[in-house]
């Protein structure tokens, strides 16, 4: 499919928003919301690298938005919209890339994103693909993951380890499980949640390379120690019957890819109620305290620090 | 180079502006100018594709920069910042990265653009640059590839042709030039002539694919006809020693890379009083009319529209 047709008769369509000028121009022009702060954030997915080959590419345009969005959550942000690079190969046929479009559109419809622009250049020996996402915060809004105070709680959404476990799933290396998969094909950005916490916490992030070493760059960044229950991190039914014992439940601590937030919370905030708002688990798996450094603590009270603490790049 | 170096070592001492947040976040944090329209575009640059893998780095960086610029320029927008997508192969080796950076920070600081963020990834086959650049603009001020009128004269500014030499320099196919090579591998976006001709023109691009099929696109965007007279394609010195004709001149014409300002401007408009406030040629090379399409005059008045007007994708 040549570029112009994918721009025209894919692309265009979902560019309905009056700042992408039809993908017909230069570049988009937006009138930010006024008075607004902007988050920018910008991802890459590689074929062969971030993503299988083989995986649906519906799939991969959802993780592709999702992974970009959960940034914006991270810093309380609402999404505005997004530009598209499409870096392709010879692999990427028709067919794929009307999964692709169609992945794309679902995301932006259910994120209520608009797709500002960007660019499609073809061959490449490996598909890039990149997205820029734009959102907009009150200011002064947007937590950083520097922050957190001594004494703060360390919590978690969701569940943790999902992913890593569905990841297993995708290469065979695990039966098939659809709950498992889909937390690792298509997370779930927590931008109402994000929203919602970035007043009452002093530090967010979102997990993306695991939940140990995201918890020891939080706590590099706002210069304290901060210690991690592994008796308490939250996990799904379908994780739990994967995890039997400490040595299971830091690898679901290690394995990323979860895209939940991670965040420092004051001890007497009411974060209860923020989860029964948003119908999602919100657990504290952990506090800060001075001094430097992660430190695990097993089931019975030991030390169980592990070498390796998750992704490193 | 481990990517976490990569960005604290090359990449975070570029990243003064506080919105950056020393590239330790999630995402950019950034107050926008009030009351100003954005400006967003992204391009992207892959190695063996849209540069030659022996091209100097600091040059790659400088044009992946400048022909994002020249995006903005063309809507007369004044850069803010930038997002920049680093996808590596193993090719980019420590001393590869540290000439990218620092023909980036030349650039950033002869454009005064922030970097503001963006990602690293490695384990490519090729390396996949992107950029996404980020200016403002008074609120209906953008001018679109759309909006030439009948009567209208187009122009363009500087000369036209000399990167499609300077490439035939790069590959060896014509002796060294330093010009028209500068011109190939380090293009100047034309930031201050287009924010002074937004509120004067009618329609504006930058010429990347090549002035014909540009003016060919601006024509079709604006529902009319244009006609380029090949007599007044402005050369340089440089690029006139190899144009002895008219053949020659359609070459130079279907070359694109010239990161040129094409722009339709009504007839009594006073163009040359811009020239001459920004130093830089400006030529009328033709005029809109009703009708469609793009004709192409010679010296000798008759019609030598090519088949091929320049760079399809």
């Amino acid at each position: 499919m040549r570029e112009r047709d994918l721009i025209a008769q894919l692309l265009a369509p979902l560019a309905m928003h009056k700042a992408a000028r039809g993908l017909a121009d230069d570049g988009a022009v937006w009138l930010p919301p006024l008075g607004r702060e902007l988050v920018l954030t910008h991802d890459t997915l590689a074929a062969g690298v971030h993503y299988l080959p083989d995986d649906p590419p519906s799939d991969v345009a959802w993780k592709l938005l999702a992974t970009n969005l959960s940034d914006l959550a991270a810093k309380g942000a609402t999404p505005s919209g997004m530009l598209l690079s499409l870096g392709l190969s010879a692999a990427e046929d028709e067919a794929w890339l009307r999964g692709f479009v169609s992945g794309l559109a679902r995301g932006l419809e259910r994120w209520n994103v608009a797709l500002f622009g960007g660019d499609t250049i073809s061959g490449l020996a490996q598909a890039v693909l990149g997205l820029t996402a734009i959102g907009h915060v009150e200011p002064g809004m947007a937590r950083a993951r520097s922050g957190a105070r001594a004494g703060d709680l360390l919590w978690v959404s969701g569940s943790i380890g999902d992913a890593g476990l569905g990841l297993a799933v995708a290469q065979g290396r695990l039966p098939h499980d659809k709950y498992l998969l889909n937390r690792f094909r298509r997370p779930e950005p927590r931008l109402g949640l994000g929203a919602a916490l970035s007043p009452v916490v002093h530090a967010m992030m979102d997990v993306s390379d695991g939940v140990l070493i995201d918890a020891q760059r939080m706590a590099a960044a706002s210069g304290l120690a901060v210690t991690v229950n592994l008796a308490a991190l939250p996990l799904s039914d379908a994780a739990a019957a994967h995890t039997p014992d400490d040595a299971a439940r830091l690898q679901r601590a290690t394995a990323g890819d979860d895209y939940e937030l991670l965040f420092a919370a004051p001890a007497d905030a009411d974060i209860a109620a923020l989860a029964a708002l948003h119908r999602l688990p919100l657990t504290c798996i952990g506090a800060f305290e001075a001094g430097a450094g992660l430190r695990v603590r097993a089931s019975n009270g030991a030390d169980c620090t592990p070498d390796r603490l998750g992704w490193e790049h």
